[in-house]
């Protein structure tokens, strides 16, 4: 079991204005701007029914993230403890997948607007999945 | 980009009575079982701070899922209407990851038992992430 592994394919990639990882927020509450998720035609089929309104959660590939970190600070914050990245929501980790629950602002085709997302310029979309309980935020 | 992919690793694996997936059911709170995640040993530091009680949220690996599926009917119901798979959590879809809320019961080392999860026994693990909002549940 230690050889396999699998295939992720980017679905798509985020346009957003976050260009470096010093500009980039923690979590999506933490002052992240809108950004446009912009679909690759083939998958236009799976993106079809996303409507306005919808609250959403975009699965991401954190592709600037160290994959060899097992263990480390919360929040980048080097005075907290040191903790084991599964209870951590740090980027780095060994498949460094991101979750962000957003609202859609605007569909226009190929291309959908969320209210806030934490990620940089460019970051691969792996998947959208409907939130199931509209209450729950995060 | 078209071209581009990306290699996920398992972290572990999921040890479930569901045995095949005419046991399995659409959601974990549809009577899902405990189940026990399995890290591999190379992982143990990711894992160590994972403690009973801790909801977190289970990625996995959807191994028999089909990754051509662009739309589907919700909750496998041929009578419901089709829908692009970014507007369901039909396991089928392009890049098949799972995502279970769950809470941990019983912390033994490496095996960690969880309340419910829907997914069948052997499912890979990718990653563990901690519930940022703790009133949501899913």
């Amino acid at each position: 079991m230690t050889d396999q592994h699998f295939d992720v394919v980017p679905v798509g990639s985020v346009e957003s204005p976050l260009a470096d990882l010093s500009q980039a927020p923690n979590q999506g509450d933490a002052g992240a701007p809108p950004a446009w998720l912009v679909f690759e035609s083939r998958f236009a089929d799976a993106v079809r029914d996303l409507h306005v309104g919808d609250r959403v959660i975009v699965v991401t590939w954190l592709h600037r993230a160290r994959r060899d970190v097992l263990r480390t600070y919360p929040g980048d914050d080097p005075s907290g403890p040191v903790l084991g990245v599964f209870s951590l929501r740090a980027p780095d980790r060994p498949n460094p997948i991101g979750l962000h629950r957003v609202r859609i602002l605007t569909v226009d085709g190929l291309r959908i607007l969320v209210d806030a997302l934490e990620v940089l310029n460019g970051t691969p979309i792996l998947d959208v999945k409907p939130v199931l309980d509209p209450k729950a935020e995060r």
